[in-house]
């Protein structure tokens, strides 16, 4: 058994796929569940995600081998000092927030003695759909997982998280916190914020109707994300505020060539945009298939 | 028999799909090619796309009862006169551009006595892939196809190529000119923008390997679109310069609003924005998702 009793706080589609999966691989003893709504916790039960659960966190982090923190990131922070009280010394806490900087910097804050045995964690799997009833056990298979241990994190906690989820068919990799959150401003935090924006704005044009009447597959794709949970979202722009606002700066000068290129009628310009975002994106996709094949 | 001989100029996705469905429901008699370059036409006679080619656009012209131009928009602009030279009064004239105002215009100019012949269309519909070789018979099927008629289309002309594209499956749609225009600029050209400069904005950065590395599935999807053919983008770049910059201008506005929304720390405006776009973008695809099911 890897792990006697996990507890998960926050059952939604990241922690409940998770519990799915270490149960399916007989991985897990029993698994608790804390959430704020009682009645996703009925249906964790129901779903046979969760053994028992708890509405107290102090309860849930009560004898509890593993603690995965699977809540948004400013509820997160809200509960570590929670957690903090109840922590034993046996007990090793990770996360999967999609921002690292501030979540480490509060679990220095509150943790003290016991923040070495917190390793901060970021699983790069989810869809646009949240919550228990979306969750599924095979969610990380081939997907990444991105621990950000720092210089106090215990190795024996680390090897612990790591071996959680490469259990779960995931590819862990260790990456630098501040870096971590520079890399997911770019590729997952700005599209997200243009996919939100873009859909918002034509929503207020006077066409509108009309606007979402003609649009066809490939509007579906590019905006599949602006489906994705607005608390989740609003909490990691806040949480990855810097890095967020350097990205975001960067692609609206970026825009703006486009917009100076149309404009000024400078065809070669735009032309040279257009064939290096095809020539990238295409190798990205060539690069993503390799990896699949290799895998099989 | 519904078109005893059809001529497709410029054999690509579009050109080559619509052959291949016009085949397939027997509606076509003879069917000739004509491009730029003599490997796409041996190509596509070879998949059966085509009967037979010509290099020469006043010999496609000649006889066809239909002509389709399937040429990027700057092309077809430049090849109007030659068609107006060679045209025959029994031959309907369409095309399949995304953008409608410029080539109505240039129609109008080249086409003198016959312009009541030429039926502009857009085809919502084709992949990020381009080419013959991606071309395939049933691309129309469930789609829509934008038809702009203007004051001076002939009836019959029109209801020649309505029934053209119904053959093939396509809903048929009439709008302004301008109206197309402006609602292709929102959900087509715009997010094309964004996802062109987005790829190239990330190719740029310094930890650019990284990134590309650690982007997962939903910025393959968000991304789809800047895979598409630089040329063509270029093209209707131009050709609707003005509703796309008039677009491109309220996206950054609104981009703007969420920027400061992060910078000023204003929760509830970020909420609100996110919440918004999403509750849009779900009930899209819940309307998509209906469409679909009413149509089995």
């Amino acid at each position: 058994m890897l792990i006697d009793h996990l507890s998960i706080i926050g059952v939604g589609l990241i922690g409940g796929s998770l519990a799915r999966a270490l149960r399916k691989a007989k991985l897990v003893g029993r698994v608790t569940g804390c959430n704020r709504c009682e009645e996703t916790l009925i249906k964790a039960v129901e779903l046979d995600v969760i053994d028992d659960y708890t509405l107290d966190v102090a309860e849930a982090v009560k004898g509890a081998d593993v603690i995965v923190i699977g809540t948004p990131l400013s509820v997160t922070e809200k509960l570590l000092p929670q957690i903090a009280e109840a922590l034993e010394t046996k007990t090793v806490l990770t996360d999967v927030g999609s921002a690292k900087g501030s979540v480490v910097n509060a679990a220095r804050k509150t943790l003290g003695d016991q923040f070495p045995k917190f390793v901060p964690g970021h699983p790069i799997a989810g869809t646009e759909k949240s919550g228990v009833e979306a969750s599924f056990a095979e969610l990380f298979i081939g997907h990444r997982v991105i621990l950000t241990p720092v210089e106090e994190t215990c190795k024996k906690s680390h090897k612990l998280i790591t071996d959680m989820w490469h259990a779960v068919g995931a590819d862990v990799i260790d990456l630098d916190v501040a870096h971590h959150d520079e890399i997911l401003a770019a590729t997952s935090h700005l599209p997200h914020m243009l996919a939100f924006a873009l859909v918002d704005c034509l929503a207020n044009m006077q066409e509108r109707d009309e606007i979402f009447k003609y649009a066809a597959g490939g509007f579906a794709d590019f905006t599949r994300i602006a489906s994705s949970n607005p608390d989740m979202w609003h909490d990691i722009c806040f949480s990855n505020r810097d890095a967020l606002l350097k990205t975001l700066e960067k692609f609206s000068e970026h825009i703006d060539q486009v917009k100076a290129a149309i404009e000024s009628s400078d065809s070669d310009q735009l032309l040279k945009i257009f064939t290096r975002a095809k020539k990238v994106r295409d190798e990205f996709v060539h690069n993503r298939e390799q990896l699949d094949t290799s895998k099989e």
